[in-house]
Order: structure tokens, then sequence, then C-alpha cells
């Protein structure tokens, strides 16, 4: 054990409280010392992205979805990690972002194995999480983190560490904390789709932001693109968090806190609607909250911007009435499609395949 | 839209009340609009298969067997579909349908997916069914589905139709209703074994003819044969119901119904054996059902013709005797393999493959 | 059905009766009868091996090991299995062995399909378990069986043998019987880390040895090698059972039970500790157990030879302090990571790939 894994919060202490002092640290520092100088040794924040680092993500989504046009393009894809094994540790129920990453897998050749309920695992028999972990670094070379923990992904790291085995680490969703690779298939979406870029552009987000990881995310990676606004349009009680709201201030970007949601909706570029995440209730105040006024209907159509995008990172409940997805501004299906390419291209990238599939022409 | 959707109860009138509108139509015309122009676009009734697409899917399934028999021809057929990736969404509790299924898949080389358990997905987030559906079609390129409702998989394939990705539907299982894949791979299976194939040949469906999907979906395809004979043989509650009587006497096939089973045992080429299908009591009817005087034991062995052959769909509780597994005329076991074959010949076709595969020698 | 069949509680008897017959044989005749003439036919007890065969074994995962460490060996190890297709089915809660038999499996290019939750299994509508076995044979070309009883994957191996699919069977755990791929894998560990092999080492195994399979499997295999010395180091309610210390006599190793674990550990070129297995209780026993003094603390290691090495079958509770992992005669991770290997090594020649794989240089 040399000295930075003593300040790291490495085995000298041990358990818990170690973490607890790494977790304390600032997350470029915490990256950094993860990384072991490798570029995207796990994903675990948004803050990891930086600009180039987006647009490489997004010009290797683009060029995978290219590829993967004929069986020719599809077999040569499944070809490249046809000898690495990925793991979908979900202990929250998930279907999307679940399916999402083992097809995303599936497509770049990857076998997959999955713990889903937590009744069929070892931590029945009385294992600490820290040894769950190292046993799936054991068998895979990936491990994928769904978790109801804020930082059970971020500790996964921290633990393989230490190992022999310190298999890279995604972040599929953590607590009400960040979902990193939902932001990175909104910013690829909005790119994708916005006139012109993100840049300039007018973000709206409704909903639950106060507990909604995604937006949260979402919201950091703002910070990236110049002359973005956010409108932020929530009930009082589901207000966006102070930290990133901070976050936001010393980045730069411009926000405004509202809850006047039709208001909003003539403004913005992209409107990205959220449900409330009442998984998260401590004593159902969910229930207290009215949220009738933040749904879109149809006869707010007139109201949004005729190049406007309409996302949604789903499932949805009533947030958007279904008959607004037959209109061209809503995008939320092929959003969610997006996320195969995106999380595809990450975890090509992760695994230093960027050069080499830019290199095999669509 | 067009007006052939909104007739078919398209988007215009939205959700439910379209779909029941959509559902009233006649069969070959649910099936003619949602096929759009393309064969096997779903495999959702058992309606859907005439004679010439049941020979050619004998024909393919035999082919299939053949290939398989080596390395080479497993993995030239393993190449075919190695770009596609299937879901399998398995509300109820299945073992057979859904091993053959996945297995089916493997066969021809598509990656799976499965939900099974409802408690890890995100109806358990108040997600409407609509949604779901739409969710894994973004994903995969085929969805098989087994459900406890009657409509269910009808109803994905008309939400489908609306979308940009509207994959091919399988129905593995529908409530009550039918079992279409389960009726291919019995029509294999009488085909294979019964000397001179099917015409002509009396077939006895024994137990509880009511709510066995099986039944029900054999029985109608055996209107596609010439001269067969039925013998439908239950308790008095357990009857095969009216819209099965009727169109077997439209499409005139020949049918008796009785409750002596050792009676029209000695009359049968195929006995077919199926259990009671207690998940469907609403209060626990069948426990008043005495099954007793329907169970094939040993002693009726000599009644059974001597090309004859047993059926049954599997799984069984009394209603076969294990000791007559030993007996050469018990195909049960034959049976369920030959789902294999017939699942795996089925997709290959409604992938567009069946011209390859017969062109590839065995 | 030959006299040969009837003798072994064949279908003359039938069912559970005739099961007992069969299972109350001695191993040796029962592998010999199960085998029909093939090599490791079924991999269900630790007495199937013998010296030659496990150091076959050995090498073979080595061979593995080292032909896996470039992708071009991966891709060659993974077409060797392509078109055979592997069933997990696991009623008992498992992380490790399922995840390193899956795993293992994917190395060799098998498909993969499980049951690990009896509620979405046909077995809740009454199925007998002859016939779920059967069905997953019609399916599949190999059966990985964890349950709770102790005799269940032996009853499956049974089952087939009569029937025209009798595919291979592991056993991956049986109820408090046996768990012969761990004791492989223990084997391999300690033949690859302890200087000059496991002759004449004393192997200390520690904790619930009364119900603990690892440790019984693991004890019976070394009546293979010579001059070992046993140190079976347990509390009093949980001592070795007297059929493998009759074994042990029987074979001539060398045992001593004591509860001394402090004085014990100053002996032991293998130190091999074990937890407590309370999901075998019946009415709670576990509990009333000390098991406080037989656990691996910082402060033992100065006892514990230099050359020794740790292990533990894993999970673990409380009975290696966490600590002690940094310590380099800890081997209990690297132990767990050579079940891939061992396991893999194992199915690759059951499918007869032995001398195929040992051709192919790494």
């Amino acid at each position: 054990m040399n000295a930075s894994q003593t300040t790291m919060g490495g085995p000298a202490k041990s358990g818990l409280a170690a973490f607890e002092t790494f977790h304390a640290l600032p997350i470029a520092d915490k990256i950094a010392f993860l990384s072991r100088g490798r570029e995207l040794a796990h994903c675990l924040f948004a803050e990891q992205f930086d600009k180039p680092l987006l647009e490489r993500l997004i010009r290797l989504s683009d060029h995978l979805r290219a590829l993967t046009k004929t069986k020719e393009g599809d077999d040569y894809v499944a070809s490249l990690l046809s000898n690495k094994r990925a793991m979908l540790y979900f202990s929250q129920p998930s279907t999307r972002t679940f399916l999402s990453f083992q097809n995303a897998c599936h497509i770049l050749g990857m076998k997959t194995c999955e713990i889903r309920d937590p009744r069929t695992s070892s931590q029945m028999k009385g294992e600490t999480f820290e040894d769950s972990i190292r046993t799936f670094a054991s068998y895979v070379d990936l491990i994928i983190i769904r978790h109801v923990e804020n930082n059970f992904a971020e500790h996964a790291a921290r633990v393989l560490h230490d190992t022999h085995r310190p298999v890279p680490i995604i972040n599929a969703g953590a607590g009400t904390f960040q979902h990193p690779t939902q932001a990175l298939l909104d910013v690829y979406t909005m790119n994708r789709y916005l006139d012109g870029g993100i840049d300039g552009k007018t973000l709206m987000l409704v909903g639950d932001l106060k507990r909604g990881r995604t937006v949260r995310s979402l919201a950091l990676m703002m910070r990236l693109y110049r002359g973005v606004r956010l409108l932020l349009v929530s009930p009082p009680q589901f207000r966006m968090q102070p930290d990133v709201l901070a976050a936001l201030e010393k980045g730069g970007v411009r926000y405004e806190e509202t809850s006047d949601f039709a208001g909003a909706l003539s403004e913005a570029d992209t409107v990205y609607m959220t449900r409330v995440q009442d998984e998260h209730d401590v004593a159902g105040e969910s229930s207290a909250v009215n949220i009738a006024s933040f749904v879109l209907r149809p006869e707010h159509l007139a109201r949004v911007k005729p190049k406007a995008i309409i996302l949604h990172p789903l499932p949805r409940r009533d947030e958007i009435d279904p008959r607004v997805d037959a209109d061209p501004r809503a995008a939320y299906w092929r959003q969610e499609r997006n996320g195969l390419w995106t999380r595809a291209a990450l975890m090509a990238m992760m695994f230093g395949l960027e050069k080499t599939l830019l290199e095999r022409r669509a």
C-alpha cells in the first residue's frame, strides 16, 4: 500500500470509514485516482465527461449506428468484444436501462450475465457488499450497476481499485444521485435533432427535479455547452437541489426556476419531461404534490416551437398524453433507442476500440 | 395516418377503445392489416396458417433438423441470425415454452433477453402496456410473448403497427385463447409419426378442452386437413367452447363430444392428453370436477391402436401414468423436442431465410 | 429394458422406490452404470476422480488459462462448443457457483439458459421432478444442477439414463452432501500455490464440517494424495460426519479432530476456512454454537507458516477478517477465479475436447 492509497481511504482504515474518506474528495480527484491513468476506466459521474470526450462519444455512436446497418457490419462490430463478459447487477427494478445495456453488450459481441433479484444471491448468506463485488470481478470484464444507494457504483470501483482485478464499473443509475449514461444519450439525442446543436439553446426540465437523477446528470452536463439556458419547471416541493444549482452557477449556466409550465413551454428548444420519483418517498410525500399542471397535452403543442424536440427518459406515467406521440417533435422513442448506440459507443471506448471502429468504413 | 388505420382502431381513437374496435374484426382482416403485405409478419393465431404454409414449415423444420446434425451445420445455422436479438416476455410461469423458444433462438444464432418477473420491470413504475411494448421493440428485432390475457400478443402487434419499429410478435401462449406454436409442433409431430400423415385420421383430444389453449389452436388447425375426425373427450364441465365447435362445423371437420374415455381410445390414431388448467380457475371450480376417468394408464394400452401415437403438450400431472412412457407409441417426449425445430423454422421463415436454408445441403 | 437396468432400479420398479434401490449402491457401481463406458459422462461425486484424472484436469485448466491470454486464443476456445447449449438449474440461492459455471460455459462458447426461481417454472403446474429433468434434456446438451436435496443431481442422471437423451449432469452443490467441482478448484488451487504440490502437506479444515458439502468433497479427494494429514477444526456440534471419517480411515488419510483453532494454525500448509451452513438448520441450532474462536484475524497471521496458503470457498461472513485479505498468503480470491478454469476444463473434457485443446499451442 502506498501513501496515495492511504489518503484515498485505502485498506489501512478499511471498510466503510475508509470509503467515506474517499467519498468526500472532489469528483475530479476521485476519477483521477480510480482511473490509474487510463481514459474512461470507469463511468461513474456526469462530471467525468468534458466536451471533447462527449464529442468523440457522439461521433462514435453515429459511426456504430452506420456500421450496423448491414449484417456484415453487425457481425464485424460483434467480433470486437467477442471475448469479453459483462455482468449486469441491477438491484432496483428496471426494464429499459437493463435491456438497453444488455442489448448494447450483445451488439458488441459481449456475453452477459445478470443478478437482478437479491433473493438469488449470496447476500442472503451474509456476504458483504465488498466481497460480492470482488466476486463479480473475478468472473467478468465489466460490471454495470444499478442500485438504490447513491454511492454504490463509486464504492464498487473504490473496492476493486485495491485488488488485482479492477474491472471497469458503469453506473447505470444510482439512487437519487446520478444516471450518467442517461445524460449521455440525452445529449446525443439533443445534438442529433436540434438544429445547430446544443450551444445557445434553451432546455426546459420538468417534473420531480429534486429526486430525478436523470435531470441532475443532464443539468450538470450542460455546463460543457456555450450559452445554454435552463428552465427548471417543477412544483415547489420538487425543486432542483442546491448542489446542482451551485454547480450551474459556478459553471456559468443561466437557469430560472418556475412552476409556470405553460409559460415556459413557448421558450424551450428542448422540452424534457420526467415523472415523479415516488420510489424515493420516505412517507408518501409524493401524493401530497399536485402534479396535474406539469403534464404535456395535445392542447399545449401549439405553444411548442416548430423546431423544438420533446424528450422523456421514460418510463412515463401521465406526464405526456399518449396523443402527443404522433407529433413529429415527440422524440422520446428515438431518444430511448439512441441509448443502444451511445451505450455501445461508451463501452467500446472503455475497451479501447474507438480508433479501430472509426477506421472501419460503414 | 390513413383511412385504413382509422378503421383499424388507429390512434385517432387511441387506447383501449381503439384496440377493441380492431379486436372485433375477423382474424383474416386483422392479419392482412398487421402484415403490411409480408408473409408471417407476426405469429398470433392458428388461423394464420394455411395448408401450403404448414407444409413449408414442416419441410423447413425437417431440413433444420438435418442441417444441425453436425457441428459445421450447427455453426452455419447459427450464423444466419447472428445479428438479431430476441426478447422473451413471459409474464406467466413457463418452463417448457420459454426454454424451447430461447434455445430455438440460440440455434439460429440470435441473442436473447428476457423479462419474466413483473417485479423487475417498469410496470412497477406505472408504465402502460403500450409503452412497455414500444420499449422492447426499441431494443430487439423480435418479441416472443406469453401472457395471461387472451389478447395481449395481438394488442402488442397492433400497438407496434403504428410505430417506426413494428417488429415481429410471436404469441407463445395467450390466456385461455390460443397457443399457435404449440399447434405447429403438434401438427409437425403427427405428420412425422402417423403413417400416411394427418389426412383421414382420428384425433382424440382429452381433458380440459374448455380452457386449454393448446387444444383450441390444434382443433382449429385440423380444418386444413382432409377427412380428419375429432373425438372431444372431457367431463361435461370442460367441454370445448362453442366458438371452436362453430369453426369446426363451418370448416367441415367431423367431431363428437363424449365423456367415454375408454370407449374413444380404441378409435383414435392420435391420443392427445391434456391437464386441467386450474390456473384459470376463478373460484376453485376445478376441484369439483372428477377427472379420474380421463387418465391414461398401462391397462388402457391394449385398447390403443398399434400404429397410434400418444401426445401431451406437457407439463403433465396425473393424466398419463409414467409407466406409459416406455410404450413405443408414447411420443410426447419427441413431441416436446420437436418444438425446437418447428419454432426455429418458424422464426427462420419470419426473417425470410426459408430459401437460403433450403439451398444449403444437409 | 435389460437385466442390468432392473438391478439399477430401472423403470420396472419405477419412481422413487426404484431410485432408492439405485441410490443404495456403492458409488463406483453407480458411476460405472451411469457412464455407459464414457469417461466423465457426468460429474456427480468427488469419488469419481482418481489421481490421473485429477492431474489431467489440472493440466487442462492450466492450458485453458494460457490459451485465453489473447483474443485469438479466447476466440479459438469459444469456437469449440459454439454449437452446445447448457442449462443452469439452480433452485438454491447462489451467486458464485452460478456465475462461475455460466461464465465458464461462455468461455467455451456454449449458450446458456437458466431456471433459478421455482415460481417461474412448471413445477408450479404440478409437474414431477422426473418430467422437469426430461424437459430440460430435450432442449440442451448439458444440465448443471444446484439443489437443496442431497441426491437431486444423481437422481436426475438416473432418470435420464433410461431415456433417449441422457445428457451430462454436473452436480454444482447438493444439499449437505457434496460439491465436487468446488473440490476440484480447491485441489487445483492447492496444487498451484503449494510449494511441491499437495503430497505430504497438512490441510486444516475449519468451521461447520458437519454440513459443509465443500469440505466433505475436499476431504474425500485427499485420499488420492500421498501423506496428506487433515486437521479437522470445529466446534463439537459441527464435527465431520462419520461416513467421511470412515472413508478417510479406509483411504489411509491421517486426521485429527480438534477445537483448538490457534494451536492447529501453526501446523497447517493450507488453512481452509468455512462459514456456518445455517441454511440447513432445522430449528435454529446454529445460533447455539459459539463460532467466535474459529475466526482468522490479523493477530493470527504470525502463527501461519510463511509458505502456507489461506483458502475459503466463499461467501464468507466473519470467519476471515477482511484485513487478512492483504496478506500474500490469502489465496481465496485467486481460488475463486480458478473456478472458471477448472470448470471450463471439466466441461471441455466431458465433451471430449481434451486432446484437441492440448494440441493447440498457447
